[in-house]
């Protein structure tokens, strides 16, 4: 962490200082910035990577490891609900993506959670040969599609999201499952998840969704629309913690034929008679596999609560202010120093992130990093700036675009010690 | 947690109490206890399910989310290690266990990692029918064995580990894996690892082992005895946590060839060029899946420090005094009672467990617990104590038995309140 200060955002005079502050004191979220432990002098716009640490999650953690698993021991598992954890914190993601309670289960990773949706996916379509996946899609979402594939005989097609719909309207019956983001990880980009979740259930395709970068950055209505499956991970908008548990959503519709593959005992409809037969669960509770990480758990369990009482419609609106100010600090302060936005401008097309293609993009982020600001890069030439509306700030934004614009005019990003690659960017 | 008070051990000119108190002051680990943060008033007898709280954990956790998570955020990555941590991890375990290092890898469950495991062996082992298991497997490793013949095209057959290295010898060219476990977790009954191997060697199968119940626990010699694959739990007398990230050992000699199903990103050969196809790491680290649970990842290698400078030969030893002690406490204090040793007197079939067969199996354990003394039980007549060598004293084993024969001769677990079955056993 740098000591540096950060670039000032208060020019006397300047329209965007003026504009920062009016729209942060009119923002009816700004009190739940509080329920973040934010480092000081950092402003950080990488939550779309890793969530900031909400206040909640240390004396939670505290709690769970002294009194629960020091103090109470085994016992925990039932005194201290240990047991039905995946299946609560599980709702309590659902009511953020729009799952009335016992469709989500929480626990494993996104890829472990894709694994076994889509391989059930292929039970539940038997005879359609085709799995269909984005080409630009997470490369997890990728490898685990080709994996599912090769192992039930099915073909994986890979397809933009764009076009989608068309292909489902024509070749549709052919199709098991389509396995898409609403939002682009590169881009930001949303796409229409009703129009295309629609165009799924007319073909008798399944839908899922990996909802890694939308949960708790916009509203996700997974009943209202009628998709099948969906999948994401706990770290990113959710604030759960580095590498927390991810979930799944199966559509009620789908539960007493949900055939997976990752049959382990805390699945098992009755786990502690230690039969030799898998018999699963009812409910999505089938879904669970081997015994949960439960500090990591917990808290995510905690992080969650930082939602309490948030509209995510206000999310959204406060969401869209800040990428469409970023974009505009973009244009004003970055005119002419080799930046183009990949995101889209329409709020409907906007995600919660503004990616900024540089062909300095890696240099560019560590030098920004070394003043304080924190986003991220993706190969080749993106700098990625994630908002979450529950801590980031238009000043925060306005601060970032600064210090940027002062990086490039300084030429700090021709520095060699910016240039080296580290092992994770 | 009871306040009532444990029966006391100390009867004058008791032979058993004199025996205890000379173990445990000619014990060299006694040190040991120390290292954990044991609640006063318990005598634990659980740590076969979970281990007590190691005293290195608290610490590490509270630097794991206030230091790296809340202050260095997404850097953490990178600068304190994170995206190693599995490999890290993953080697000491792999120290306690006889495997050289880079043959490691920590996270997910025990049964993901077995799904993975089992898997990629059918495909190391191209042609060959049988995928081996043990009817008194722990259930997810039977449950799991099933799911994987199924998808790949195999047959279970379970067979008794005591009939498999004669099977072997019959029909192993047509085992592809033989997946068991060198622990009884019912009986605690341990068996002869370099045997089954060898007859797994010569007959061209791999042999996989579950060290859940071995790990920590007794000296496992994996790279020694040429076992393929092992797979274990973190919680049990690893004492990393409630369902503490688990471990996956490949043999050095299957790695190039180790084709596994969970293609998450991180064990990509590189993860951040988010290429569309998988192309494996070098090494164990391909067999990384999706982002692990760091905090719970970093709680188990606190916990694993519990285990620097200790030799496990001598783990061993006390662990075998202490199981021979609470046998030849049984059989004083217990006689006619109505209990009968499910464990082997032998102690090269011991685990480091003892159960004791009763009728009324359940109430006792509950009314033993409400005595605090916590032990567990397994369908449908076994009562559990596990003992561990870093923290368990003879006189916990004595105090245990003690209480329940006074439990037994006051009828206790004939009241109504220690019959009723709670969620979890």
């Amino acid at each position: 962490m740098t000591t540096e200060p950060a670039v000032t955002t208060r020019r006397p005079g300047d329209e965007l200082t003026e504009r920062a502050g009016e729209l942060d004191r009119a923002d009816p979220l700004a009190g739940l910035r509080s329920r973040f432990l934010l480092p000081e002098g950092v402003v950080y716009l990488d939550g779309n990577s890793l969530g900031a640490l909400p206040a909640a999650v240390p004396p939670a953690l505290a709690d769970a490891v002294h009194r629960q698993w020091g103090g109470d021991l085994i016992r925990s598992w039932n005194d201290n609900g240990w047991w039905q954890a995946p299946l609560r914190v599980g709702d309590a993601i659902g009511r953020l993506i729009g799952a009335a309670a016992g469709q989500t289960v929480a626990g494993d990773s996104t890829s472990v959670q894709l694994f076994n949706a889509l391989t059930a996916a292929t039970r539940l379509r038997p005879g359609r040969p085709l799995l269909l996946t984005d080409p630009a899609h997470f490369p997890t979402d990728q490898y685990v599609a080709d994996s599912v594939a090769r192992l039930t005989g099915l073909e994986v097609h890979r397809l933009p999201l764009a076009d989608l719909p068309g292909f489902l309207a024509a070749r549709g019956d052919q199709v098991a499952v389509a396995g898409y983001s609403p939002v682009d990880y590169r881009t930001g980009e949303l796409s229409d998840m009703a129009a295309t979740t629609d165009a799924a259930r007319r073909s008798g395709a399944l839908m899922l969704w990996d909802l890694c970068h939308a949960a708790g950055a916009l509203p996700v209505r997974l009943d209202a629309l009628g998709v099948d499956l969906a999948v994401g991970c706990g770290y990113k908008y959710l604030s759960g913690g580095p590498g927390a548990p991810a979930y799944l959503y199966v559509a009620r519709r789908h539960h007493a034929d949900f055939d997976h593959p990752l049959t382990g005992w805390n699945g098992h409809a009755e786990p502690f008679a230690a039969s030799s037969d898998y018999t699963p669960a009812e409910g999505v509770g089938r879904a669970r596999i081997g015994t949960p990480p439960i500090l990591s758990m917990l808290a995510l369990e905690a992080a969650l609560t930082a939602f309490d009482g948030v509209d995510l419609d206000e999310v959204r609106a406060k969401s869209l202010s800040l990428t469409g100010f970023l974009l505009d600090c973009a244009d004003r302060e970055l005119d002419g120093l080799g930046f183009t936005a990949a995101t889209p401008r329409e709020p409907a097309r906007r995600g919660s992130q503004v990616a900024l293609r540089h062909p300095d993009a890696y240099a560019l982020v560590q030098a920004l990093a070394a003043h304080g600001v924190i986003g991220d890069m993706r190969a080749p030439d993106l700098l990625r700036f994630g908002v979450n509306a529950l801590y980031t700030s238009h000043g925060d934004v306005l601060t970032a675009v600064r210090q940027l614009r002062a990086v490039v005019l300084a030429g700090e990003h021709r520095q060699e010690r910016f240039r080296r690659r580290g092992e994770v960017t």
